[in-house]
Formats: C-alpha cells, structure tokens, sequence
C-alpha cells in the first residue's frame, strides 16, 4: 500500500526537526513540494536543507509542482481559500498516483506543525474521499511558531489558569477582543496589531523566527505598535517576504 | 557564568524530542528534577530516558528533590499555585547555586512545550528578580500536547480562517463556550465535556497521547461522551494516573 506523509518539520529553525520526524524522513521516496514562486524561495530551500543534513544516503528525490493561482481580494476569502485546496488536491493527487510504486512513501514537509492554519491536512483528507488514489497516511507533529516565539521571548503563553486565543489578522477587527487576556495572531499581513490602543495591552512579537534573520519586539503595543511596523515594512522590503506572529496579553493587578 | 535551560521535551513521544534539544542536553551538567511522588514516576523515568538515549558520554547527573505540597482545594486555585510556585522556585535556587560550579549548565526538562500551562518559566523569572544566584537562561520549545493530540487524530486545530481557544478544564463550566467552535481543553480533572450537550458539537479526546497507552476517541460529545468518562476511569484506576486533552469542535453547514 502506499503511504504519504505529513511531516512538520519545525517553524524556522532547522534543528526544530524532531526525532520522530527524522526517522519519517528517512522512509521517503519521494518529497513533493509546492512552489511558490521566487519570494518564498528560501522556504523551498529549508526543506531541502532538512533533507540532506538528516536523511542518509541518497534514495529519496524531490518532486516539484507550481502553486495554483489564488485569489487573494478580501472579499471571496473562504471561497478563494477553499478553491486554492481544491486545486492543490488535484496536483498532490497526480503526484501520488505518478510519482509513487505499490509500496512508495510520499511525504509532505509541512511548515511548523500541520494542524496549525496550514491546509494539508484537509487536502488529504479531500484526496481520500474522491477515492481515485488509494493510501495510508500519518501526521507527524512539529514545532509550530506559537512555541517558537514564546521560547524566544522566554515567556508563557499564559499566565496561571488563563485561557489563550489563536486568531488570524483578519479578525482583529476591533483590536484587543472584549474578555480576552492572551490573544496570539497568526496570518497578519496589515499590521492589525496597530488597532489595539488600550495602554494596558503588552505585544510579544516575533519575524522569521528561530532563523538568522529573526527579529523580537516587546513592549506596550500602544507605545511601540509603530515601531514594530515600521521595522517590519523595512524587512519585508529587504527579503521580499515576511512571516510574523505576536502575543497581545493584557497586564493585570 | 552559570546557565540554566529548560529544555521542552515534547508531550509523550521520546521521539518528540528535537535536535535542538538533544543539542541542549548534551551541554548540561546536572539535570534538575523535582519528584512529584509515585503516582507520576514513569513521566521521571521518561524524562531519564531521554538522558540516556540521546547524551553521548556520561557527563552529567542528575539532581532529585521531593515536590512541595499543594492546596488542591478549588477555592484555593490561583493563590495555591503560586504559592507551590514560590516554594519549588526556593528549591531550583538552592539547586542552581548548590550544584553548578562557575560555568556549570544546568537544565530543567520540561514536559511537551515549556510556554503552555507550565509554571517552570514563572520560577525562573521568580529566581532572576530574588537575585540571589546569577545565572544566563534560554527557554527550547517542544512539541506540546496540542499538537500530538491533532497529529494522532490526523486533524486540524482549526477550519479555514477560524479561531482557536484553549482553556483549562475548571473554565468549562457551563458547556460550550458561545461564539466559539474550536475548543482545546487541558488539565480537565473532571470530564468537564460531559457538560456539553449541544448535537453538533464532536470531541477529540486522547490520554497518555504518543506513549504505548495512548487512548483516542472521536465522535458527537453528547454521544460518546459518557463511554469517554468511563474509560479514562478505567485507564486512572489501572495506571494511577490519567493525562488527557480534548478539542471541541462546532460542526458546520
Ligand atoms: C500558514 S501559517 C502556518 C503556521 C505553521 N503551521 C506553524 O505551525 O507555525 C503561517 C503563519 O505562521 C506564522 N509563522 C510561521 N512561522 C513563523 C516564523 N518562523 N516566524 C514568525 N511567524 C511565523 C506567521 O503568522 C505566518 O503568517
Ligand atoms: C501542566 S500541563 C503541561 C502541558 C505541556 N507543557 C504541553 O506542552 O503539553 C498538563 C496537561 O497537558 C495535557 N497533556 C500533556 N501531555 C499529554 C499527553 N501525552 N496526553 C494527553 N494530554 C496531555 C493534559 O491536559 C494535562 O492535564
């Protein structure tokens, strides 16, 4: 039978790879990889970095396919997103079906940990149910950018008893949300962080985390909110991408 | 300058341990740990295992103390917490300052990811503002019962642009909290899940996740609810101990 593999490998810093991982690593036959285009070239080239520094020998190959087109207005956001998979179905399916032998591993390097905000988990669960290629298949956990930017602050996630919140940019309308001490925001591309003006609001905030280009704010978000987007615009500008996650917890007593 | 890591483990898995971390241990001198009495010595010797399955050479020792008493009586919650946590941090001092010579490392292993529902950095921060001992300290994330949970259920965390919450179980106290869908529940000593009883919300429950007794259950909460409840009964009668996390999910359309 054959098999596919979702791997998370860990949020920025290569040796985030766990030894679970690793021994997956090391049953692939073949690694399929999406591109993204030139600005995420330095993704592409962590995974294959991953690769050779733990997979002995060389009985493996990469197998590389173009991301569909997304539409990215605000408005047909779940629809984009979902049709977006639809078409990354299409292509992880004529891989598996072309790519692998009867018993042939195909594995997927999942950024961080493949249940947090990454949609490949669904796209092989869409795969199974169209039922034209038949597989097993397994998640392997990672490291995810929640863990990695606490660590690199040296702080919890929550103070004792506390709930924690994990929401997208897009939501954070309004700024801090009513009732929410420890809000952590993933998939923010505006700066939403700019709309929480309580004084008593701390931002943690972290960019290419756990990598040579990482950068760590901390602060009162209402006096360095600025500063954090200013320093972030400037690095977007110089790597041509940025990929950011921050912790708003209220202070308290 | 003395050193203190707390190096993050992963949540069951020996294998969850990251090369990161394996790097981390084979720097350390003595290995601090606090014994919590019988009922959990096997997460010690799976924190000594780890040790001896990945440290090459035999440099390093480990250094035992008992676990202070605690308050478990629920009025008491918060204020019993930090009490335990201002009585372990006085044990860690007299460890540090006791047991690492000039540019000794020491290391405190802690289970899944240091920053989620774990007082361990709270202490250290405690022992930093005392002043008492000098030392640097850097915080290795793990993978934590988040997403070992997810990874053995082979699910997301989250639907497509929606929000993810995690509570301690003693906030669960009227059900489902409204206006959420995703809900993670941990250090849940009293099935709070059986207090949900809306049709359309499933669980996905697992006990003693990534270890040989792991347990996993998914269904309709208001459904299968009861049969999860008897059998972690069973599982705690028969080990001594249960550790168990769960999502609540919404379902849609
Ligand atoms: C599509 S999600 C994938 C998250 C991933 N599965 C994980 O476990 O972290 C991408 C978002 O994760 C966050 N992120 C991932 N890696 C990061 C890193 N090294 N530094 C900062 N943010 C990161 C950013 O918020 C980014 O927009
Ligand atoms: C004190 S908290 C520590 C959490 C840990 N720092 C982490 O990253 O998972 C302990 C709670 O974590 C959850 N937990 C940790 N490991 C688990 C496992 N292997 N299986 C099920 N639940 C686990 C349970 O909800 C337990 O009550």
């Amino acid at each position: 039978m054959r098999k596919v593999l979702l791997i998370g490998v860990g949020a920025g810093d290569p040796d985030y790879v766990t030894v679970q991982a690793i021994k997956a690593l090391n049953t692939v036959d073949a690694f399929f990889l999406i591109d993204k285009g030139s600005s995420k070239d330095d993704l592409l080239a962590l995974r294959r970095e991953i690769c050779e520094r733990h997979i002995e020998g060389d009985g493996y190959r990469f197998v590389q396919a173009m991301d569909p087109e997304r539409d990215r207005t605000a408005e047909a956001y779940g629809d984009a997103v979902k049709d977006w998979h639809h078409r990354r179905a299409e292509i992880f399916e004529r891989m598996i079906a072309e790519e692998l032998g009867e018993d042939g591993v195909g594995a997927i390097l999942v950024w961080g940990d493949p249940s947090l905000y990454d949609g490949t988990i669904r796209i092989v669960e869409e795969l199974i149910e169209r039922g034209n290629v038949a597989f097993e298949w397994d998640v392997i956990p990672g490291v995810s950018s929640l863990h990695a930017l606490t660590a690199r602050h040296r702080i919890p996630l929550n103070r004792i008893g506390e709930p924690i919140h994990i929401t997208p940019g897009r939501l954070l309308t309004d700024g801090m949300p009513p009732g929410l001490d420890n809000v952590v925001v993933m998939l923010d591309g505006e700066c939403a962080f700019r709309k929480v003006t309580d004084p008593d609001v701390d931002i943690y905030w972290g960019a290419y985390l756990g990598t040579r280009d990482e950068m760590l704010f901390s602060g009162p978000v209402a006096e360095i909110g600025a500063q954090i987007e200013e320093a972030r615009a400037q690095a977007r500008e110089r790597k041509g991408w940025v990929m950011d996650t921050y912790l708003l917890r209220r202070r308290k007593g």
